[in-house]
């Protein structure tokens, strides 16, 4: 399964998917990719299929209480953990379990964060209507989000999710200072970036860029990023003044 | 560039990254594939690197006013958006053009729907530390998160809005009941499934769902999906009793 060197104690993404040949997928583009080659973490699909039953190798049946689709059938799915989790710790904080479902709990910076530093983690991706509930408890499986909408399979969201957790793992990009700077890393949106040319279509870089101030720079982007977020997201804005001791209301515009 | 049959009138991203290659990727697969293959949707990968300069075909530069990581250059960005405009609606309700960044609006099910409803879409896919916020105001481009964490491209984001997006287009996916029983549709999160076999690792199928009571089915059903609504998002449940006239803090547990 495994063609590509691996460091010792790489971390390491366990996919379960009907799909497994479109993994890495964008994963083994660029930054991420080169990473996987030089074996910084590792990346293995498990082909749910391999665990149906019969000559078709079923996967799923129709739902208990009638409705459209179809859904995975909870013996199958459970061997299929059961597989993914051989040689792997039993506590869930070293090793998540995780479906990805639009029920689940939002996927987030902070937990791309713990699952960054978790010794690696098993991705259930579901497809159809959805999994079988009772082996989702049987397996204390973590159920995550990508968001408020609807994917016609759990294969995207495992690869954002995977994506967003190895790039904060040390190594993996070039520029740790990347990681510090950028959107909900402080609880804020990033500011606006700008580059070459000085002027284009009549409009100017902000001259306070080009002033070589150190401190002036960065106190404009931090007013930009706090403008820019009280504007766009009253939500993270309200989050950031509860955990930095500021007012909402206050004005502090430049 | 396009090498499916297209039916006349279909629905069209026009796609620009540095990774045009991996298109259409997951997207290639399953219903959304088939329908691909079958014209109802078209996908038009635009090579950013071609609208390079010199040589080595620059998109980037350094961010103004010094940090790390580099920014895509205004010019080069505005070349590869006015390629992409070419034939298409100026109006961007029938047009949107979006660009993806976690400064942005997130991402949900209802933008799903209007974008599905458009004629297409264009989307740009930021790499390093984004665009140069010029050229984003000079084409008035919709930027749109997929949620609060940070991915090392748009490429992944653009593969989740566009299934999102296509699967709600008629005849992209089989069952069109499927998508008015699932999560968000109504603003709930969806009720549990459940399969063969009826008892599984001495856990059983609730019992509602074999009585082949419909109405009763359907009840549960809708109880459960309130319960889990108010359990795990009390934000969405709160929404829900606002346009449902109820009251977010009654009581109607089973």
């Amino acid at each position: 399964m495994d063609e590509t060197p691996r460091l010792k104690n790489a971390w390491c993404a366990r996919v379960i998917t009907l799909f497994p040949e479109a993994f890495p997928g964008l994963l083994g583009e660029s930054l991420t990719g080169k990473a996987l080659k030089e074996g910084i973490w590792a990346l293995e699909p498990i082909d749910l299929r391999i665990f149906g039953e019969g000559k078709h190798r079923n996967v799923d049946d129709t739902p208990a209480g009638g409705g459209a689709g179809m859904v995975l059938r909870p013996d199958i799915v459970d061997a299929a953990l059961n597989f993914a989790a051989r040689g792997t710790p039993t506590d869930r904080d070293e090793w998540p379990v995780v479906y990805l479902s639009p029920r689940g709990r939002p996927f987030d910076q902070a937990m791309a964060r713990r699952f960054s530093r978790a010794r690696g983690l098993t991705l259930l991706c579901g497809r159809f209507e959805g999994v079988d509930q009772r082996v989702l408890d049987h397996h204390h499986v973590e159920e995550v989000s990508l968001g408020d909408f609807v994917l016609t399979g759990g294969e995207i969201a495992a690869q954002a999710l995977i994506d967003a957790s190895i790039r904060l793992i040390p190594r993996v990009l070039g520029n740790q200072a990347s990681t510090e700077e950028e959107s909900f890393s402080d609880g804020l949106l990033e500011h606006p970036q700008y580059t070459k040319p000085a002027t284009w279509a009549d409009r100017d870089i902000p001259e306070v860029l080009l002033s070589g101030h150190h401190a002036k720079i960065s106190s404009w982007r931090q007013a930009m990023a706090e403008r820019l977020t009280k504007e766009r997201r009253p939500d993270l804005w309200r989050a950031y003044c509860e955990t930095h001791g500021r007012d909402p209301e206050e004005d502090r515009e430049l």
